[in-house]
């Protein structure tokens, strides 16, 4: 069977299905934003991700700094997500030969300033040769105390539905950025124009993970309900909620925060503004619930928007337009294990 | 500057250098076989190790769940050679196009059976698709009473240095496997030949981590000073131990165990036995120090070996021949950095 035909999630599920946890220590494992091992009350918080050259990043419009210092928070992003905070990173690496050792210097560059200003310790590792392209493996290892990790299972009918930040415009700074790589090809003295456009390009280069939002909710007293980090998209990880806290949901397109730098590149490019913001991916806000009554003490908190709310699970997954229709939420977020042909 | 210049140690040296930890859980970073996370009074032990296809292994001779089970293996000796034991795994792949859902079922079944036959909870990964060939990256967490971990740089002058099993085969394993690759070129009916070799090939293709050692050492209440798993060879692992705990070391040839399958082959390939049981790699025992005085109940552990003991650091590291002259130790261990023709 090609492995296109089940997806990421639908391989995942078939490697680890039946997988019962021998050790006492294994909260949770496969199935969350990190697997969770239990030691006396504190949780101990686990999350991988492997990055391939010409698969995750382009290094034509990719600096290496930037793609440490991205490499390393979209693993932080992942504890916070739970609640946590992240304390320790491994980073290993598959390098080619066209690589130096200026460029690794570079690389590791960018995940030393994440780990500093993250607070993070890099503790260890593995190096070795590729024979194509450059090969990033980070691990990183959280902490939090065990009663206030948030998984995806515990959204409750009647909760809101919360979202830092807005949403699209890293992926409008990825086609920002492959329009200008199309442009500049076989022209060595080709400027990029990115005027106007620089918020697109950071969201997209040079992410951040929102613990800003862990410590407000933490300051407010608000453990959320259920929470993940928006990296395949908004529609795919309210999916994942309802899903794993078997309840169905409603989201408004007038509460959907995006930036307006998002809105005109989208017009510019003739896409679907609410279809990038729904589905466009590698935002690496937050996405979380909470019980109605903190419906007041969650609108204080500067950069979190109310967008929706939790419903019993046989009213599913929908958006309600602008002009009052409802529309099942779909995931259409990135599948890293399409081929070319079914991405597009 | 090539990154071959450095090597693997120099280039991590480099890029970790002046790491300061942050984290009070922070025990110990890079530089041995697990970074030590300290919780309450456990350790949580941290590895990882990257593989990649055309490099670490050659699907043309080693089958999918060998290579499943050898990848979680590897990783577990290095939890078991800070004298822990492994708990959890993650498992990120990256597929390229050529693998269906049963090759990378075949893989699993591998990594599955050696969680089951050592205890380990599967917890987690990622999983996307690869340009070319298959990327395998696997971290393992372990955990030890603090008190009971065993680093690098604990061993100390007079103490024994003791090896366990027989080193060398493994080596002679891919020897063999190479050769019956290259005579099976262009000739589809090629039987290989392992007859009489069958030990070297299990050695290599599906190798065990030394947990028995581990329970033995534990039995007779010994907590060796110093420890590390031969991955890349007994001289390199002895420089290491020696570097890390600033002394010198002496080892006798006659006491190096080699087993009678790997002395043949060595004499049918026409190579150095000796050179191949100091620098072969890939054997994943253990090599660790004891004090002195437990001479006597290391001789009563089964498949434990001394072969020779710890000196002051101004006597070096040197290996004493049949005849009794001192040649010193050089790390020849393989280098997983190296360009092809730095390895001939």
């Amino acid at each position: 069977m090609e492995i296109s035909e089940l997806g990421e999630f639908g391989l995942i599920d078939r490697l680890t299905r039946d997988l019962k946890p021998i050790n006492e220590s294994t909260v949770k494992g496969v199935g969350d934003d990190c697997a969770i091992l239990r030691n006396h009350d504190t949780d101990i918080l686990v999350t991988t991700d492997l990055l391939l050259e010409g698969v995750h990043f382009d290094l034509t419009y990719v600096p290496l700094k930037h793609l440490g210092y991205k490499s390393a928070i979209v693993n932080f992003s992942d504890v916070y997500a739970m609640n946590g905070n992240p304390k320790q990173i491994t980073v290993s690496l598959g390098i080619s030969k066209r690589f130096t050792v200026e460029h690794i210097e570079e690389l590791f560059a960018g995940i030393r300033l994440a780990c500093e200003i993250y607070g993070v310790d890099l503790v260890g590792g593995d190096t070795t040769s590729s024979r194509q392209g450059l090969v990033i493996s980070i691990t990183c290892i959280g902490e939090a105390p065990a009663d206030k990790v948030v998984k995806r299972s515990g959204a409750k009918d009647t909760d809101l539905i919360c979202v830092s930040g807005d949403l699209g415009a890293a992926y409008m700074g990825l086609q920002l950025l492959e329009r200008e790589k199309i442009a500049s090809a076989g022209r060595p003295d080709f400027e990029p124009q990115f005027q106007g456009k620089e918020y697109l390009v950071e969201r997209q280069l040079k992410p951040e993970a929102r613990r800003d939002i862990i410590r407000e909710l933490d300051k407010a007293g608000i453990v959320p309900t259920a929470m993940m980090d928006i990296s395949d998209g908004l529609s795919s990880e309210l999916l994942h909620i309802c899903k794993d806290s078997d309840t169905g949901c409603r989201v408004y397109e007038d509460r959907i925060p995006i930036d307006y730098q998002t809105a005109i590149m989208a017009e510019e490019l003739g896409m679907n503004l609410v279809t990038a913001a729904l589905n466009g991916g590698e935002d690496y806000e937050l996405l979380f619930t909470v019980p109605l009554h903190y419906h007041d003490a969650i609108e204080k908190i500067p950069g979190v928007k109310l967008i929706g709310h939790i419903t019993k699970p046989s009213l599913g997954c929908a958006m309600i337009t602008r002009d009052g229709t409802e529309i099942p939420l779909r995931a259409q977020g990135w599948n890293p294990l399409a081929t070319s042909a079914d991405k597009a």
